[in-house]
């Protein structure tokens, strides 16, 4: 593996799988692969999963990390060629790309969609100016359009709470207070398609995804009749992709119920705010993944890094 | 040891001190110990020593450590049962607890009394959530009502400076210009309770700290009837217990002076507000043991973090 | 060596140049020399070449890192003796530079000039005051006044590419929209002087930098004719230093272009305003040395912390 940008460059995903729960059984088995090897984990936004996991599965992999909050600890990056660098930013992706490049082997980014413009949050800047000028593998820890370590994490755990070849996978949207980003729902539903699964999507009108991303998939906007006979219900926000970044309504009969749930397995990413995306009872019962999905955070991460490591060797 | 969350977790105290005192001696004999083991240092506050002492500790019996300031890095907890989290509390306690549980093996966690409102200080409400929902050890690094790792590096200290058996110590509050908690002089206090020694505590009227914890202690509020004879003398300001978290008055004779400090040793958590707390010739004098007490916070971590491991091996 | 905090203590420059070249080739070959030491890097300013190349080096010898950010995760600091603290400064240099002694074997401190008070700023407190008060062997991140370890990853970029035995090396000042500290360019000059070249200054009038830096160098105010036949030129801003911290114009005509760089390599330290302070044709050509200035950055700082860990083993 070169990079790891989007679920696309995970190869095939049931041996990637399979190798991820090898890990999990087995963490520290390859920490001579990462010996004298450093990642530096770059964030632009916060995080308390991505950052714990993923430094986790390198130092698991004998790795040196560096941890940067770019926001706080660095400076305003200009992303625009030909820009005249006369206003609030300081340095340009093309010289802190290779910089950073000089005192690492591979590099992870954070950089979340602003919500604000759809074509500036779809260009990528941050990640793409990274794969651009880096000379060096770059990892997305969540950029604005794909969470692909999330999407990773969430294979791994259905397939190890899998109890019937073809389960039916249901991804619903939730309310929330604040406008949220679509990079976990892309991700999720990429990595969908590349399963044996009957898969539904259901939200409000107005809360389709990117067409693009969604395209073929099953929609059914009546949430309990996309449920029925659900193995697996990923619930979730996003704000609305066609009124972009916007929160159009916070119908609170979308939050996610154990009635509504019947004998499904209840996935979410995380951080998740109760009683308002789901209900106390579900997130406290057994049929709650979350914390697993969690906990997978780390394997995912660790197998990507192993593959890169191999490739760089 | 399971968790250190006050000084009644420590067992038999003479024990713990002397083998943190042999740790000091040889602070790298156990560095097998932690191999393959992860610290996560939690701080919902600003730290200095607490910070750099801990991860040298953990280092020293060759641990991983993640630091994480969750202030800047993170987002804001959610504490209460059944809440409806529509507000701005991104995440509840108890995905939170159990998530960093599944990235480390002991977490450590500071995080301050906000001293407006004395019933949510004592409900402890961050430390108590990471006990009660997090499924690995927790490490006190000063909460709301207590600070046992300083205790315990104040005792080393004592420990070593003691010349005769059974030493008169006093406790003196000191002015300063803002509110600060009590968790300092509470752990100073029930840890004198563990030794042999003569303990009074000395401060304006005003200032009595919580009488469940000052239960039997001999308190007197003349400071220089309390410091006759003394052999060490621990300055510390804190606000007002009765009216909760109030600067009742800041009366500069309270200051430490070397005239009234007399032969006595003086001791001092740190950080210390010179010509306010002290005067200047107390800390500049080879009677401060200040700087030791910073010294002692390594090897009082490192003998916290050693038995800890050693019960989760 | 003792202390790193200007060009002064570097001993014979070119042997010292010509180990760290040797370390660049095999960055790894004294990872035993750092087993068991600790170095704190403590950012008073934000960074990034700087804060991950020094972190860099120093696990390339096999130090432990620990890295934090007074600003945010620390407070205030006092520097002044016998101020009586009862402002907003909540610990004097005195105890902070002891203390952080107790916890690692070298700290490197980030603190940039306040370009607001000139004496001030000269005075450098935070350095001085953990060179005076501090036990341990101190490195400069840059100072008020000098970036040595800037200047010595400059030498070594100088000496890779230098094809004549005395280069023609011009320093050019070059617009920027903020004010800049001179620290940069100060050690620039100073380091100059050790080497075997022809040095010429070029700036408007009212930029020149401290004479005491500059006495006896060749200052030339007509850029064009202190470019002719360079083989180095090394762009970059400063504030003005006789109107203190000023901006005092932005002459566009000062900007590096390539027509009138010509054949010489180009040096800069970034971050770097693209088309402000040099036009994008010059850092996107060949002639563009920059990314090879910052990689020197991690040889720079780990020959200087391997003298100094050899001075303390």
């Amino acid at each position: 593996m070169k990079h790891y940008l989007s679920i696309h460059d995970i190869g095939d995903l049931q041996t990637t799988v399979n190798e991820a729960i090898a890990l999990k059984k087995n963490p520290y088995q390859f920490e001579q692969l990462g010996h004298q090897k450093t990642i530096c984990l770059l964030f632009f936004n916060n995080s308390l999963r991505t950052r714990l996991s993923t430094q986790k599965a390198a130092m698991n992999l004998g790795m040196e990390v560096m941890v940067m909050n770019f926001g706080s600890e660095g400076w305003q990056l200009e992303f625009s060629d030909g820009a005249v660098m006369d206003g609030g930013k300081a340095e340009h992706i093309k010289e802190a790309a290779q910089v950073v490049s000089q005192y690492c082997d591979i590099v992870a980014i954070r950089a979340f969609a602003g919500l604000l413009d759809k074509k500036k949050d779809e260009a990528e800047e941050v990640l793409n100016g990274f794969k651009k000028y880096a000379s060096i593998p770059v990892v997305n820890m969540e950029s604005s359009v794909a969470h692909p370590l999330q999407a990773l994490a969430d294979t791994i755990t259905i397939e190890e709470h899998r109890i019937i070849e073809r389960p039916k996978v249901v991804l619903s949207w939730a309310p929330h207070p604040k406008p949220l980003p679509h990079a976990v729902p892309n991700s999720f539903v990429n990595m969908m398609r590349l399963q044996e699964a009957e898969f539904v999507i259901t939200h409000p009108k107005g809360y389709e995804l990117n067409p693009e991303v969604t395209k073929g998939c099953k929609i059914v906007h009546n949430q309990r009749q996309a449920l029925e006979n659900a193995n697996f219900v990923y619930v979730k926000n996003w704000s609305s992709y066609s009124e972009y970044g916007k929160v159009l309504h916070t119908d609170k009969n979308w939050m996610m119920t154990q009635e509504k749930l019947g004998d499904a397995k209840f996935m979410h990413c995380l951080p998740v705010r109760r009683n308002v995306v789901v209900e106390d009872a579900v997130l406290d019962s057994l049929q709650s993944l979350v914390i697993e999905q969690a906990n997978n955070r780390t394997y995912a991460a660790q197998v990507v890094l192993k593959r890169i490591l191999e490739n760089i060797k």
